[in-house]
């Protein structure tokens, strides 16, 4: 099990956060789009968030002996879809959220219809920045690839997880461990595949870097579903407690919450081990995967 | 002024329909995705419609001297597009519409959670069949930048007409024309190109067929809006006079509907004089050109 409870940001990941942040707000500033369109755009991409995504990609790029600045339009473009999914997720009609990171949500911001086009907007701009900034068009041609199938697995995990067509005979770990791989783990996938391709990765390292992807990924989901059971709801900066009251299946609920940690520790080495072959240059990566097992919020 | 009244789609133009079809029914149904979904999207993608857009991007491929066969997976990203855009503006937070083609919308026939998912889901898969079905990839990333520029355009279009935003001391005429070239121009202009370059077209022929494509989508628009004021519902295929009782900006509102006939008869000019220069390959495009002239729905 981990011994650390930090939570804050570990340097060696958060120092590319405001690069990307930086990127992010010029990709947008750059659009010949309507005012109020790009208002919308700022506020939901530049309102704060992790950055995540683009800073896996960008460690990824860099554990490969990339230049990891060469990933900033994989990461931005990541970025972008997952913007795009959390403003879709938060209108009335699927989750009916009014407040993330503690501010009201783009459509209690501005208005639903705004909410609907910003998010079309925003994935649309993730598929031209790969295109328009990557120099290489074969390695723009293998970004969009990867990048719609990982959205395309993230809207099919939403599917399974709000509307059902699963298929059928499935336990109740096998529904949820399909819904969180497509759901979470897909773009998480992508963004550290991306990174590793802008990095002119070998096969075998971007196999390796998939793994350590799924691996985080699912680990993401279950430290998620902790977090609702266990934290208060201002520590967690969103609601929580939702998943229960909703009578979500979640990790927690179908292994308890003993066994959820074990999960996260083992999914926590299985990532590590699957970098430990590219050497110190993936350290980041490592300190990334610790540190996600351990996060509160 | 056109002297024929048919409005019988032209044969040399409906040809390639059901070509169009059987390529989008196969693309959705090699999906590996949630079952509903699936039948969200064949419900969308499939449920008749002109194919504008992609038999435009087959003429235009046709008239460089290419395979016109070259062009479906083009003609497919540009309907997916089209047909996300509708599913979305459908939605009651949009336009509200519950009848589309003669059928309840998607969010009428399923929920409007899965009317976001699966609009996005086809936003998605536009961008995915390009870079999956093409096999050069300096020609997918171009088609990439072509689908992105023209998708991003649509929805800024869509954002001027129903939200506001335009740029500060327009004139009526001004700002209707900045909103149909966005919402309803560009895609096609997309198309066209998009085809064209599948063709593997020179610049010129490029350049050529985006000058009709511009004529043909205003055209297309002044259209549109005198069948709207003109038509009854039950022949025009959806609810008209609805532009009116909003109080919408229309050509024959700004224009009366003399001036406005004049303005689609000048612009069927313009298209047929930016396409004389490729010859004989692009009888079709002419054909397609005079018919959308005079068409009634």
């Amino acid at each position: 099990m981990p011994t650390t409870s930090s939570t804050t940001y570990p340097p060696a990941t958060s120092a590319p956060a405001p690069t990307i942040d930086a990127y992010l707000a010029a990709t947008v500033d750059g659009l010949d789009i309507p005012s109020n369109l790009k208002e919308a755009l700022r506020y939901s991409l530049l309102g704060g968030g992790k950055r995540l995504r683009p800073v896996l990609a960008w460690h990824c790029c860099a554990a490969v002996g990339g230049n990891p600045a060469d990933s900033l339009p994989a990461g931005a473009a990541v970025e972008l879809v997952h913007a795009f999914s959390l403003v879709h997720d938060d209108l009335p009609a699927m989750d009916d959220d009014d407040f993330r990171r503690g501010r009201p949500t783009l459509h209690k911001a501005t208005s639903e219809a705004m909410a609907v086009l910003a998010g079309d907007g925003m994935l649309t701009l993730a598929f031209g920045v790969l295109v328009q900034k990557s120099t290489h068009p074969s390695l723009a041609a293998r970004l969009v690839a990867e990048l719609a199938l990982g959205t395309q697995a993230m809207i099919a995990g939403q599917v399974y997880d709000t509307l059902g067509g699963l298929p059928a005979g499935l336990s109740d770990q096998e529904r949820l461990d399909l819904i969180h791989r497509n759901k979470t783990g897909a773009l998480l996938r992508a963004a550290c595949r991306m990174g590793a391709l802008c990095g002119h990765a070998s096969e075998r390292a971007v196999h390796l870097l998939s793994h350590y992807a799924q691996a985080v990924g699912l680990m993401f989901q279950i430290v998620d579903d902790v977090i609702d059971v266990t934290q208060e709801a201002h520590h967690a900066g969103k609601q929580t407690g939702k998943d229960a009251a909703k009578g979500k299946l979640t990790y927690p609920g179908l292994l308890g919450l003993d066994a959820s940690r074990l999960a996260i520790a083992r999914l926590e080495g299985e990532a590590l081990d699957a970098i430990a072959p590219l050497g110190p240059t993936a350290a980041p990566l490592a300190e990334l995967a610790r540190y996600m097992a351990v996060r509160t919020h």
